[in-house]
């Protein structure tokens, strides 16, 4: 099974301490990882068919701070699909504009969905397929880039007819907003002031917010599992679609 | 200006050393780089915009033997854009299930091409209206991927239309072949058996390809200067459109 890892933050913020802990897990998750972050309306998308754990790429990662108000990654244990770069998570590909970041955790069985229009898959994963249907239906609901609320409606008509087929936990941004969907297990965390310190769930590894962080900064995590040992997180709710701005769940 | 460089091989090679040279032009080029290798139908694109000397992603990039077919690679000196990592070449899309690549070099004056179909820009270079412009119209003239002849013959006619509009040097890659077009400057160089030794002409580097190589490896090298002061480049024509397969230039 792959794991998910979303943050969305009102403030540019490094997530060097979480995806630390989060590319531990890759010794379980051996097929390749990969890590969006947006920067305005750019993104550097790293992606690697090595293990995070003993990637070159992952170790960049670790040690250079990108600081990104929307970041999107995954690690990888293959079930569908050949382990290969096209087939590494995050995938993105750019719509009215914008560019539009997908991972996703879990299978769709059977799932061959029409893709009739300008999104075609690359690899061959059942993740990319729904990745494009997605795109593929939010352009012919929208003319152009949707408020956060706006797609938020539309992903909630489109969204059960992919996770109908199997599991659909996913993360999507577009930079302006985070989107997560849980189908089995997806939590996440808000972090504000005042803010503590954290230990991380898989490594001995201690930070305290409150030495990097201003009083407005806040900072939402998204992820399969709980990162951290000793704060509260929310567990997301079977078919329960969250989208997260600034820092925040909407509504 | 900025400046190009363009890898095509017939195995899987790193770039490291021609890279090295590269990125030492870009005390001059400080305005960002990028860097994407395709891997089979994969690619990783890697761009930052801190210079190339002095970016932690371009020294990973520099001592990570990414193997490759195919590398597009740009150090930028922003003259229309802002300097941000959405204006950072290359830029990819995807197009009949492939990932396509692009890094452009010049000026084009007032281009603004109508873009009525699947891809619009991100940022605001004329470089990457070039590139949406010129895959919408390859969207009409093929349902499926070309083959490299039968792409050059379609971008023989649509790339003289941008080229009116001014300096028009590129470098376009699908991971099957890559295109190169000279407006003022581009030159190229295959390698093939009997390898020699190369020696930078930006630093104080030589590398032995005869240890590095097999008897069947051939590499083509595309770049707007010669990056070797000790082997003999081909300088392209204005108006020159090539494409590299398996290491050579066709036809």
């Amino acid at each position: 099974m792959c794991e998910l890892l979303g943050m969305n933050c009102n403030t540019p913020t490094d997530v060097m301490f979480s995806f630390s802990g989060f590319a531990t897990r890759s010794h379980e998750h051996a097929d390749g990882f990969g890590i969006a972050f947006f920067e305005d309306r750019g993104v550097r998308c790293f992606i690697d068919d090595q293990a995070a754990n003993c990637s070159p790429i992952a170790e960049m990662v670790k040690r250079y701070p990108i600081r990104s108000t929307n970041v999107v990654s995954h690690i990888r244990k293959a079930t569908v699909g050949r382990v290969a770069l096209e087939n590494s998570h995050p995938f993105m590909r750019e719509l009215w504009g914008r560019y539009w970041v997908f991972a996703h955790n879990g299978d769709l069985k059977n799932y061959h969905p029409p893709l009739h229009a300008a999104f075609r898959p690359v690899g061959d994963t059942d993740s990319e397929r729904a990745f494009c249907w997605l795109l593929q239906e939010m352009a012919k609901n929208h003319a152009r880039v949707p408020t956060p609320e706006e797609l938020t409606d539309t992903l909630a008509e489109l969204v059960p007819r992919v996770a109908s087929f199997g599991t659909f936990n996913f993360v999507l941004s577009n930079g302006q907003a985070l989107w997560a969907h849980c189908s089995t297990k997806l939590q996440y965390i808000v972090r504000q002031h005042p803010f503590a310190q954290a230990r991380l769930q898989d490594e001995d590894l201690t930070v305290d917010f409150t030495q990097h962080t201003g009083p407005h900064d806040r900072v939402a995590l998204i992820a399969t599992e709980p990162l951290t040992s000793n704060e509260t997180w929310t567990r997301m709710q079977p078919s329960e679609l969250k989208v997260f701005v600034d820092g925040q769940p909407l509504g």
